[in-house]
């Protein structure tokens, strides 16, 4: 029934936003208990000075407020030279963006981001949260969790956070393991999933970004230094290997076993396998009577305590759980799509699309992220 | 020399935001000397009320800035269900994002765009240009118009203005007609133009956008309803003919020709051409050496005075020239493909792109805007 209902597709305008919440943060020029590595004089100058600057930038009272009516405000010049995306993106007070699309609110992962080591001043959030009931509860949790971090201990702000309500039920309701990895619904959710990252990407990526970091909900754990890490290795398109923990039913000990099966590179046989499909059809992975005969990154990790997390390889496919991307990859036109594109989808599609456009995708099969755990 | 420089590509990051313009513009509380359709409450009540609030919005003076230290801000909610897409854009103040490439300013253009007569309160503007010479004259003649017009009468002042600094010359140097349309160059021009229009894009497109008018820098004329004229038909993409004034060598006549060849439909032909093109070929129009086949919209053209402006063509490709997109089309992730998609870049590729995505192009031939004069 849902999926009859998700193909009709009466309407084509599938993603229209329905509610924004941006929750802003003026930073105190004058913070007497702040313990923050940035003084509050730093945070000053970093402000934006115009009231019409973009969400990604904290903003400053205009000192000036007292004098009743004004002028026109002159001119403000933003200096972009100095958007960068380095290995060292803190040092540079580059922004990122966090987005993530959310069904579910778990408070391990508002946890997890909290506890992101990066300056929080120099990072803002962004929700793309369906409109069902689901939904409306995931959008209450997460509002009492920004709520409550956005008035506390001012190092744990971040400095802009915006929500999305995506008004159309999600393809397929049950958010049930197996059913939504089904073969058969696999590409249409993975489709509505391309249009609701799109959506939240066009609409919440401004001008002073210098990362997007992509983040599922459903992120638990992640060492606290994930944005450090990642932007570390300095690459156009970077993705972690996401684990899940569950309990294994032989050894009745916790343990964790791979999740993303969308980093991969490709090898002759799924080559010769795209060659050969129709122009609409899409090479799904991670189902036994599909073979792709593709490297998959989740399979090849060292889970030994001694890996090394910092072991980098060249990748056709991206998962999107836990990937840092330069903005400036977004900005060429790199975007999951929604379509078939070289027969595939979303962020497998994404990377493809960054790879036309001249980038690299990478991946770290040692550096685990976790997901929910079952 | 130019065309072996923009081939190297040595750096990936063709596009970097170099220099950011913001010119915000304060619409006032009160206001006793505007004349303005809507009063002065209504701009109050429609101004954002949070400094973080996206640049698609004026914004209002918080009015409690008197009492020193604040606590920090509540959450603000923007109710999004407003935003529509619709017949009567005006009527139900839908904000429109007007982009421009531009490497030459022509004051021209300036005029004509300052003579919309949709209230420029709901539009906003946004520039790239290329870091040349050329581009740097034309940054400094834009600046001073817009510093003459937000400073001038409040009903001409636009809400927000973006300009953006392309940090790489454009592959090819010479703006000279013949050079530009040569057809080994168009198809590198059409490539760097594309990159150019992502990154304006998604680094303008905000929460509150319900249209984008892509406009380029070089239309000179077109009606002042232009805005109400394109989103009055309610279509999801819609392009106008452009048209060129020029002295006929036959009569010594002013008179009009055809000048973008890229809205067009398909034929049998031309579909049969695209078939058994190689994946990486494309096909562009209006190259003798090169037929294509298509049915031209510049080319059905009725060019009597009483012609029917408002007749309507579907269309298989859309010109950039003066072309109106409902956001929802590019939240959905149709952007400007810099590489062949089904054998098309840029604004054709576009097309294709918002057609796979479920939506449909359109295209005025009656309605023209024209080019600057030759």
């Amino acid at each position: 029934m849902a999926l009859a209902r998700s193909l009709r597709r009466t309407n084509p305008i599938t993603i229209v936003l329905a509610s924004l919440l941006a929750i802003g943060f003026l930073f105190f020029i004058l913070s007497p208990t702040s313990t923050a590595a940035f003084t509050s004089q730093e945070r000053h100058d970093d402000a934006a000075q115009n009231p019409l600057s973009p969400p990604t930038k904290p903003f400053r009272k205009a000192q000036s407020a007292a004098g009743g009516r004004r002028a026109p405000p002159p001119v403000v010049h933003y200096n972009m030279n100095n958007v960068t995306t380095s290995g060292t993106a803190a040092n540079n007070r580059e922004r990122i963006l966090v987005l993530t699309p959310l069904s579910r609110f778990y408070s391990e992962y508002w946890e997890n981001l909290s506890k992101f080591t990066y300056p929080h001043q120099y990072i803002s959030l962004g929700f793309i949260i369906p409109k069902t009931r689901e939904g409306n509860a995931a959008y209450s949790a997460l509002q009492s969790a920004i709520t409550k971090t956005q008035s506390g201990p001012i190092d744990d702000r971040f400095a802009s956070i915006t929500i999305l309500r995506q008004d159309f039920p999600p393809p397929i309701q049950s958010q049930d393991e197996k059913e939504r990895h089904k073969l058969e619904n696999q590409k249409i959710r993975r489709e509505s999933m391309s249009r609701a990252r799109n959506s939240l990407l066009f609409t919440t990526l401004g001008p002073s970004t210098s990362w997007v970091l992509w983040l599922d909900g459903d992120i638990v754990e992640t060492p606290p230094t994930l944005i450090e890490d990642l932007t570390g290795h300095d690459k156009p398109v970077l993705v972690a290997n996401c684990y899940q923990r569950f309990r294994n039913p032989d050894t009745k000990e916790m343990d964790i076993r791979p999740y993303d099966y969308n980093s991969w590179t490709d090898t002759q046989r799924s080559l010769e396998i795209a060659k050969n499909m129709g122009r609409d059809e899409i090479m799904l992975e991670g189902y036994g009577e599909l073979p792709t005969f593709r490297n998959l990154m989740a399979l090849i990790a060292d889970r030994s305590p001694e890996r090394n997390t910092s072991e980098i390889m060249e990748l056709d496919g991206v998962g999107g759980t836990a990937l840092m991307v330069k903005a400036a990859v977004h900005r060429d036109g790199a975007m999951f799509p929604p379509f078939p594109f070289y027969h595939l989808v979303e962020s497998e599609g994404f990377a493809k699309m960054a790879r036309r456009l001249g980038w690299k995708c990478y991946g770290l099969p040692n550096y685990f992220v976790r997901l929910t755990p079952i």
